[in-house]
């Protein structure tokens, strides 16, 4: 049985929720399925239902919903959440608004019409070339979503992988995270209760309903944020399917911080330990590696910040014992500082190591693993010009960045990070993900299995999507994105260039 | 040793080619991968240039050098195929024209500067967001690519997956197709001497080689068009990099074409047949499922134009023998028409078979596998309301065909083939694959390992991009494309709104 945890009192509470079994998950999926085929239909925007003289509620208008209805339910939603996780009221009411700044996202996406990159290409006579057209469609299925246990909301049932999966027109059967099982529940019931049809949003507990999941023939594409152990798993197994669908896995990141000698250092060090703590230090983009010139000055202003942290619970004991094993792994390096002992059941200490380029270099690429939680090596160079060989050997992240006010300074470190992770971030710090057209959630692996997509921001549509392309295809059977008149006003690129719908009131 | 064979005399000619070691394999990534350096840091397009003050050639010119190239080495490179391959100077000569326009339509995206995707979003004082700006670069790595045997130019050395790869600013390195190891040197030869580096382009022979390839941790993503077993070879290794990285497979499809009952019949079956025999049936989109009102009439016009024609060799003795196994299979159904057979060592003939409606769906899945060649399946169906249950039953192809003179008619066959295929063709035939804006060659599973994306058209370089965001980067280092100004002219999403660049001359 899943049984929900108070990671401060490490005392279970409420009735346990049983794992899923195989049939029940078949029957979540189908029907998930059977809701889709309707939900797909639906028009996706106001404009396309007046096209069509339909009356239904459009998907943004759903979305929008979904958002209200968060926003509405968030006192009970933040409360069941840290009785779950212990992450406190301001941030979980912080990442509720996240979560439903994420749906109005994905509704303003389905406005502006750009995901469908509707593109149209005329005939010519000469050459014979036929009429063809393209669009992205939804795929045809299921997304199944892996809730992850770090972000109850933006990350789990509440997500952005289940938004932008509703927003492309699929349905979803979400895995919920053992971690915070009653705020899925919970979550999944306000959410359904904003769709048009309950049956698209499914959810199911426990590790054998997941691989149940993954390997659904209904299942077109599957989401996961978690462990590298964890998305290898689900790969494996979806791997074996007759049909290999695509995996989009976040999976870890050490988030490399580069301080060059040009830096301005007020602040430097409190920004780090805040940083490095923050959710007690349960962040994708928690800064796990400090690079920093070899001064003993700024070694001591390190030390002194991450004494004045304090740890909390993690979210689970099985995630705090992760740390204690990263901290055995780390024991070799020298200890620069620690914070003050977390109060909690599950709760664990900040804890900042040192030691030298060189000897970093060396002990590469075991010592650069992610240690999930509050845990950082601080590595001193002497010579800035030995960075960028060291730098070039870590694996992908998710971000990296660069603490200078020199430019020009950063130039070669700038051009080795670029290939190392899917953000960069100049004199600040990695964690905070902003949710808007910009952002690019990913990078080499591990921190992405599909480099090409995000899985945060406008474009994380796009992994729910699938071309389609129409020779020669009559005009009553083209969706109206594809026909001449352009009757839904996308942006479109027709006979190789790019064109803009008139904008409203212009 | 790898020989070059006469698929009309079965006959190998001229010094054999060696197995390339893993030592080889390594040596020629790694050239490659050094050469991509400059390659992706070079001028995308003449904007670039100039604005830089560079003086270097573009991107953008050395594609178009490529594709002079390919066109002035066109007898050449027809007669070498033709000798490796059976496939006759009219379809090699074209082909050969279609490479080098694959090669020119890249260098027309460069210089569109959409595929960058740049997106800005200014930063807010309140709530307090920081700058964010995002655009695609090449993946940081050499792209791996496995040439298919079908087409000796367009989906191999000088095929759309170098062309793409090249174009987003990757080097590339090909494993030769054993069909044509002599063309392929020679494409790899004239190529070369069009880019600013011969090392751009590395190639290497032999199935063992393949597997290096796929491993070698500079490669940073995989393209293959091929066969499923063959596919799912690669993929296994891939699972198994400590970094497993992106496939792009093109794996197999059956292209059903579904002919409505209220059709013209003039030509159809001579259309059919033609399509069925091009290039010996050795077309990713061949015809491979023909489903006809059950009509005595129509069944004999398709076993006479089906008998009219001739068939030849296939391009391997190994491919024929794969096309006669299928035959095998296929003898379970009813012989409806059979070619005039072809002439040569590795010679087939054309053959249709048929059977009902009811027989073919107790028969899936296994009765749909495709066979690669000059074969096909007649299915007769009485009422056309039983087709949609039984197309749904298909599996992923890169095409699907109505034939009808009713687009009401076709609409429920339309909806089903919609999540079946990933192009759609109105009272034409599959074969032919414009290459444009618009083509989108891919599919669900066979046809695509990666639905999301294409192997054929403009979009293809997506395959090869992978995203970086910046956040309050400085101005001095952020890429032209995303400077404020726009120096490029590129298009961009400036704070939520798609922006276009002034066209030139407007």
């Amino acid at each position: 049985m899943i049984r929900s945890y108070d990671p401060r009192t490490g005392e279970s509470s409420g009735a346990p929720f049983a794992p899923v079994s195989e049939a029940e998950v078949d029957a979540v999926v189908r029907a998930a399925h059977a809701a889709g085929r309707a939900w797909r239909a639906l028009p996706a925007t106001e404009r396309a239902r007046e096209f069509s003289g339909a009356e239904d509620v459009t998907r943004a208008q759903a979305l929008e919903a979904v958002a209200d209805a968060l926003e509405k339910n968030a006192e009970e939603l933040w409360r069941a959440a840290d009785a779950e996780t212990a992450l406190g009221e301001v941030r979980l009411r912080g990442e509720i608004a996240r979560a439903a700044g994420q749906f109005r996202l994905f509704a303003g996406v389905l406005r502006d019409g750009a995901h469908l990159e509707a593109v149209i290409d005329h005939a010519s006579a000469e050459p014979p070339i036929p009429d063809l057209r393209r669009m992205n469609h939804p795929l045809p299925g299921v997304a199944g979503v892996f809730a992850a246990s770090n972000f109850p909301f933006a990350f789990s049932v509440a997500g952005g992988d289940v938004a932008s999966a509703l927003a492309a027109g699929c349905a979803v059967v979400v895995k919920a995270h053992d971690g915070h099982p009653r705020t899925s529940e919970l979550s999944a019931e306000v959410i359904r209760g904003a769709l048009p049809d309950p049956a698209l949003l499914g959810l199911v507990h426990g590790l054998e309903a997941g691989g149940h999941l993954a390997r659904h023939p209904a299942v077109a594409a599957v989401g996961f944020t978690g462990s590298i152990p964890g998305g290898k798993a689900i790969q494996a197994l979806i791997a074996e399917r007759p049909d290999p669908v695509p995996f989009y896995g976040e999976l870890g990141s050490v988030n490399p911080v580069v301080v060059l000698p040009s830096v301005r250092r007020d602040g430097l060090a409190q920004g780090f330990a805040a940083s490095l703590t923050l959710g007690t230090g349960q962040f994708c983009t928690n800064p796990g590696l400090l690079f920093v010139p070899d001064d003993a000055g700024l070694l001591a202003s390190l030390a002194e910040a991450v004494a004045a942290t304090t740890g909390g619970p993690m979210l689970t004991g099985r995630i705090r014992d992760g740390y204690l094993h990263g901290m055995e792994r780390l024991s070799t390096l020298t200890p620069l500082a620690e914070g003050r002992p977390g109060e909690g059941a599950f709760a664990v200490t900040p804890k900042v190591f040192t030691t030298g380029l060189g000897d970093f270099a060396a002990a590469l690429p075991g010592v650069a693993e992610e240690c999930f939680g509050p845990a950082s090596i601080v590595v001193t160079y002497r010579d800035p010009a030995e960075l960028p060989a060291v730098l070039e050997r870590l694996e992908g992240s998710l971000t990296a960045t660069i603490h200078a006010t020199d430019p020009a300074e950063a130039r070669e470190v700038s051009e080795v990070l670029l290939r190392k992770a899917g953000r960069l971030i100049w004199n600040g710090w990695p964690t905070g993900v902003a949710v808007r057209w910009s952002m690019h959630h990913g990078g080499p692996w591990p921190a992405s299995t599909a480099p090409a997509h995000t899985s945060v921001g406008a474009a994380a549509i796009r992994r729910w999507l699938t071309p389609t392309a129409y020779q020669d295809w009559p005009a009553e059977l083209l969706p109206p994105e594809l026909r001449d008149d352009n009757p839904l006003s996308v942006p479109r690129r027709v006979d190789g260039a790019l064109t803009l719908p008139p904008r409203e009131g212009a």
